[in-house]
């Protein structure tokens, strides 16, 4: 049987396979689905549009909230050819989608030179033992932004 | 004595209150310096933009970027008025960033109603235990962008 889902999969390898071909940036595709419908595709653009931001995941969540006009994709689903890294699953999450649907692993971006995995392992060890420094300063200041926060009338949570 | 990182500091919060002030989004703000000047300079406008993914430092990091045609951003220091959260720090990761100055804390984000250390605590847990759901599907298939990604010549590495 033919499910919707392998058609989308499918559709994000495409355009990942496609991508190099191009040379517009590295291995990876991303389809953002909404009711059965694509409502956004992408790809890795980091290299040609030098965005260290512009990982497929990212462009595609970018496209669909534009489309949709609202900064929440509740009841999208997204098709990645690859696990998404950890500034993609947390834009994932800041999105509202509630479900991904991956192909290759991390384990297998890892292999083939990016640095997804020694990212997520970074994410999992006490400050101290970072490779990048942490230093907090004038917290009491930055409170300041909060307060103001509170006390706005109209704001909008996301 | 008023080292440089105070100064730099205090941007980045100043630019957190005026951000909530007029309404373009949550009360955060980032600068990016390189050899003691200002690159670049953001708050987060995910709300006025209809973009989840438009955080301070994401923004800061796409404007440096771009202003320094360089998708790394070897050499430079960001400053956050706020704790990144897990899509900012790997963004920072991938930018090649290796010191992160912060003012108020991720726990502070979460007392104020943002969602920064919930996805901190989704990233330690097992994928069964994750609220996002995860399936995976056709890895070998993807597999076939990482052959196309190592024999394509005059790739580009990030």
């Amino acid at each position: 049987m033919n499910k919707p889902e392998n058609k989308f999969i499918k559709k994000a390898i495409k355009l990942s396979v496609e991508n190099v071909k191009k040379g517009k940036g590295g291995p990876f595709g991303a389809v953002i689905v909404k009711d059965n419908n694509v409502i956004a595709k992408a790809t890795n653009i980091v290299t040609s549009t030098n965005d260290p931001t512009a990982h497929a995941e990212i462009i595609a969540i970018r496209k669909a909230s534009k489309k949709l006009k609202n900064f929440n994709l509740k009841g999208c689903e997204i098709y990645a050819s690859c696990e998404p890294c950890p500034m993609c699953l947390a834009a994932i999450y800041w999105a509202g989608i509630k479900k991904i649907h991956y192909a290759a692993s991390k384990e297998d971006a890892e292999d083939n030179g990016f640095n997804d995995k020694f990212i997520y392992n970074e994410f999992a060890k006490p400050l101290s033992e970072k490779k990048i420094q942490m230093h907090q300063l004038f917290r009491d200041k930055a409170l300041m932004a909060f307060k103001e926060w509170q006390s706005k009338e109209g704001k909008i949570m996301y």
